[in-house]
């Protein structure tokens, strides 16, 4: 076949499977994830069953394909904060306080508490903390961030401390999370 | 039934269930999670399966009552460290280093994994929290806290923080973790 009929093809597929990965994401945030099933996400994206078993073999692969994109685009967000302009000490202000309140708003989330063990989120996590550690050790050399403790340590505790922002109620107390958490980094 | 006779049934209803529990724990910890089954426990501990069928209704039963227990016998730990002898801060450092070094041994525990997110654990995280925050206020009525930030919401750091011992290997770097922790708390 030629090559643009391929692309349009893979085209068509990507389609297909960014529909059916809306339609779940949207069903679990109304209905909960014991509501998903083919059947429903079938008439939610009006693709039939049969083709949607083409793409997920079942419900389970579907949930998780769901939470991976979802990961993903919050992984990229992240980046995006991380590698942009300026000092290194504000953008990793930034960053974590756009985990905190990822952390926060996705607290309870059905589909994150089933599936946040799963490898894709360690993985994540492993990718979240690598290039928090370079941003720190950018900080470390500018003189912003204290040099007695290992980068990859300090990124290690910076995720888990504003993680904690799963617990807080206002904006407020999650701006305070993430101030405090950064208290911890000035240099001695 | 006279009194005394009463207190000998609960007293070996006791037992069974102890070591009912202490053999799941130890079955767990040897052969994982997959390998708990009824007839297992039971010959571990001699009791028979019918027995063990009046205690605990399925596997899940005994795997939940276990790790609530083991959740139970921290939380004491935490709390007799808590309200031990000496100035608040010295006693904030030593529930910290006790929570770090839980969350590093338990990490990738089976069994913590699978039950982690029961109503048991939050119960006993909000216990935490409540009453690292007493400590906290304490400190931070002698001066040695920060008083710009909630107590409770310096207790959900600190849990959050130091649980990051999980993705840490050696003890130095344990104690490093807890110590970053602590210097966030520092007065301005």
């Amino acid at each position: 076949m030629p090559k643009l009929w391929n692309d349009t093809i893979d085209a068509h597929k990507r389609n297909v499977r960014d529909s059916t990965l809306d339609a779940t994401a949207d069903l679990v945030t109304r209905k909960g994830l014991a509501a998903v099933t083919m059947s429903k996400i079938a008439l939610e994206t009006g693709i039939g069953r049969a083709t949607l078993y083409k793409y997920f073999p079942d419900v389970e692969a579907m949930l998780l394909a769901c939470h991976e994109r979802q990961v993903h685009r919050h992984l990229e967000s992240f980046k995006a904060i991380a590698s942009g302009e300026g000092s290194p000490f504000p953008r990793l202000r930034n960053v974590l306080a756009a985990y905190a309140q990822m952390a926060r708003d996705h607290e309870g989330g059905e589909l994150a508490i089933a599936l946040h063990r799963g490898g894709h989120m360690v993985h994540a996590r492993e990718h979240l903390t690598a290039f928090l550690s370079s941003i720190i050790t950018e900080a470390v050399a500018a003189g912003k961030i204290r040099a007695d403790v290992p980068a990859r340590e300090l990124a290690v505790f910076c995720l888990s401390a504003v993680a904690g922002a799963a617990d807080l109620r206002s904006k407020q107390a999650v701006e305070r999370l993430v101030s405090v958490t950064l208290a911890a980094l000035r240099p001695l």
